[in-house]
């Protein structure tokens, strides 16, 4: 039913931009229909294929479920023995398909017959109606060859299981499309620096040179593998990469000239809004555009995919979701040109990736799994997981522990007479909430870090648009 | 040894543009150099990654080797007991990567330091030396995008082991970058009327429109199916796909203004070579430089992989190889016009495709495979497959068999007294070539296909060039 409505709605979005009706940004009702698309076909094909994944071994025990007779007993559908993992490879896949059939809709403008250009007067408006750069078409396309070599890398590290260090720089040779194809067009390398900066310097700008292709294909490393460090419950990969995806969508809108008016009582409220905040630049209106463009059908495809993968999931993303998802933000940052607006959206990861890093670089030992673990046998909720010292821990290993203790992130077990430290809580972002928390269904669990990311996102709002003024002035490149 | 000699070739290749040489076309030697890359690289990942696979259930056993036990006799160093399957996609990525790589050659002649330009006095010569346009940049794009689809839909067929009836319009999806770009650049779609048609019509042109679109999507479904069921005995996929690449390739170098001279006794052969077949046309120089890019990484790759797959086969291609060439095979087809010539150098694989047509439509009874079978147990030969018939054959059947086997294409086996027809061999080339030539070795029937490939390019080429003058005139777009 629902299907069946959201994409009869999808399909008039998509016909809209051809109507000829003026729209200020025709394209953007059409990605916001692929969205849709996105979303009802993410729904429907989960379930649909899910049995065919795990008849091929595509298949993950749930850790947090007590046995499969509860999971029944909550979810009388759920397949016999264990859900499907790398189902990221379903939405990936929907998600590359639409942005491919998106190409010509990046055209509409041009194809679609011309009715009185310019009209609403805005100079700004017309952006959306002349040609469709060439330039941006090539990025648009190297930008979706990120994507599918991100999807490809993926599903091969869900199929093959390869180790961390070959991991880490797999999101590098994803990017690389981008970063060639960014070099190729002489792309900016410039930064705008801070004010107090630029009275030492003397100059505004500075040329980064290859140190900003470094920069960039780090941003991918980044992006991609901190989303997949900060998993473990049930719908908690699919939940940040929406947020952060509404996020950048916010973002990109507060750009765009849009037009809303409102008439109250006589006096008329509205008009182009917020077209300040392009300061005219045609450029930036394009490229808050094309982010979008990528943005849209991504809150879709997670929407659709967290329908499936919510508590109790029947659904798992595998590192596929995490790759892909990672790459559309790390190449929306670079094509986009606001990389560091998309790091502030990235704060819950960024605390997680460092809280991680004691474990990550073997100061503090890492067991295999660094999830919650269940409480006991008669208690609905789950509890922070431990790591437990065999032999007293060195100095350093105390110092961390005991630092991050002071903080509040982990809470030490010591020894009732000697004082040394017996067990520590993992050091994820998970257990740390489980810490200050307490222990929590594993539903509110997501919530939770779901109110977080979001609480991020605002700071990061405050951070751009507040803070930014003192460090910067208008010439924001 | 030879990787090594073949690596320190292969970069001197890749720097060569770069020294300001004037080399005619500086992009060419690049592209030898990545072919090289491409034929080092795969003969060595293929077996150092050939375990992963094996251990991820992704393995086949080689129906046509009697045992283990002689497959290791002829082999020590074979895997215990199968050999990995879908090769195709280590080959694919290695493919997909080095294209990407070579995007910034593209630009060679724009980045590299302008010596004496045109020195050379041909202006053909200086076709490559200005810049590349942007548009052939987002062309050459959508081609890799293509080729990524493609080895991703081929991965999922080998992986989850698709239907026929999913699988056949799987490339068209796969095509739909290419196709897209093609339409939003307002590509060509215009074909050359033959001399005596025109007189009819008055026109030279027509004008195709939406079915040029159908034509090239459905070329990308033949090129990859066609491959793909011509299949079954070790190194065949490998070896018709490479040597449709050189035919491609040479078809290629005989529309470059090539330079060559040769001294005899005073008098000075050669020049600038063929460039009559281009006819002066920096679209057709530039057309087949880039099928040229796209053809020379290939056939490193094939041959790289023939290394392995060659008779006793060590490693199988999959379903992703025959996807993946046959894409590449279609892509140079669309991007380079010339896709009448490709399906010439397509002869056997036709032939293949009609003569299954029987059995691939249900009119004469079809097994799960086709491919030839081992003979009596001390024979080294291999056989002609059959179809048995538990009931004798209905009317239409025994026509198209008894019209088959007149022409020697199947033999059929009758009952010595009411001479129905108890079984026939299945409808292939594979078993064809077993019937007129009688049985021979795996590796012997592998060679006399080759033959054959290469004899259908030779009638290709004899009607490319030389009938075709009877049917079109210089006007050939």
């Amino acid at each position: 039913m629902f299907s069946r409505g959201g994409l009869v709605a999808a399909i008039s979005l998509l016909v809209l931009p051809w109507t000829g009706h003026d729209l200020g940004f025709p394209t953007l009702y059409a990605s916001a229909g692929f969205s849709l698309i996105a979303l009802v076909s993410t729904m429907n094909l989960v379930p649909l294929l899910g049995p065919t994944f795990v008849e091929r071994n595509l298949k993950g025990r749930d850790r947090l479920k007590r046995n499969q007779l509860e999971m029944c007993l909550i979810s009388p559908l759920l397949f016999l023995f264990s859900a499907p993992e790398s189902m990221g490879l379903i939405c990936a896949s929907i998600y590359a398909l639409l942005l491919t059939l998106f190409i010509p809709f990046l055209f509409t403008d041009i194809l679609r017959p011309q009715e009185n250009p310019g009209a609403l007067g805005s100079p700004l408006l017309s952006v959306a109606r002349e040609q469709f750069p060439h330039q941006q078409l090539s990025v648009y396309l190297s930008a979706l060859l990120c994507l599918l070599s991100a999807t490809i890398l993926g599903f091969l590290d869900d199929v093959f299981d390869i180790r961390w260090r070959y991991k880490l720089p797999i999101p590098l040779i994803a990017s690389i499309p981008l970063l060639l194809v960014y070099h190729a067009e002489h792309g900016n390398t410039h930064i705008v620096l801070p004010k107090f900066i630029r009275n030492v310097f003397g100059h505004s700008v500075v040329d980064l040179g290859p140190l900003y292709y470094l920069y960039m294909s780090l941003l991918s490393t980044f992006c991609t593998n901190s989303i997949n460090i900060l998993a473990g419950i049930n719908g908690i990969e699919a939940s940040q990469a929406l947020i952060i995806a509404l996020s950048i969508a916010l973002n990109d809108l507060l750009y765009l000239p849009l037009q809303f008016s409102l008439d109250f009582y006589g006096f008329t409220f509205g008009g182009v809004y917020r077209a300040g905040m392009a300061l005219g630049s045609r450029e930036l209106v394009e490229r808050h555009l094309l982010s979008l463009y990528f943005m849209l059908p991504l809150i879709g495809v997670c929407i659709g995919f967290l329908r499936h993968n919510w508590y109790p999931a029947r659904a798992f993303p595998g590192d596929t979701f995490c790759y892909f998802a990672g790459m559309a933000f790390a190449v929306v940052g670079i094509i986009g040109h606001f990389s560091k607006t998309l790091l502030l959206f990235f704060i819950p990861q960024i605390f997680n990736f460092l809280l991680s890093c004691p474990q990550l670089f073997g100061l503090v030992p890492c067991p295999r799994h660094r999830m919650p673990r269940l409480g006991p046998s008669n208690s609905p909720f789950i509890y922070p997981s431990t790591v437990d010292f065999e032999h007293p821990p060195r100095l350093h290993t105390r110092l961390i522990l005991s630092f991050l203790s002071l903080l509040g992130f982990t809470r030490l077990t010591r020894h009732p007479k000697t004082k040394t430290i017996l067990s520590a809580t993992n050091l994820t972002l998970l257990n740390t909430v489980l810490v200050v928390r307490g222990p929590m269904s594993e539903e509110r669990l997501t919530l939770e870090c779901m109110a977080l990311q979001v609480a991020g996102s605002m700071i990061a709002f405050g951070i751009r648009y507040g803070l930014a003024g003192i460090f910067y002035d208008g010439d924001r490149r």
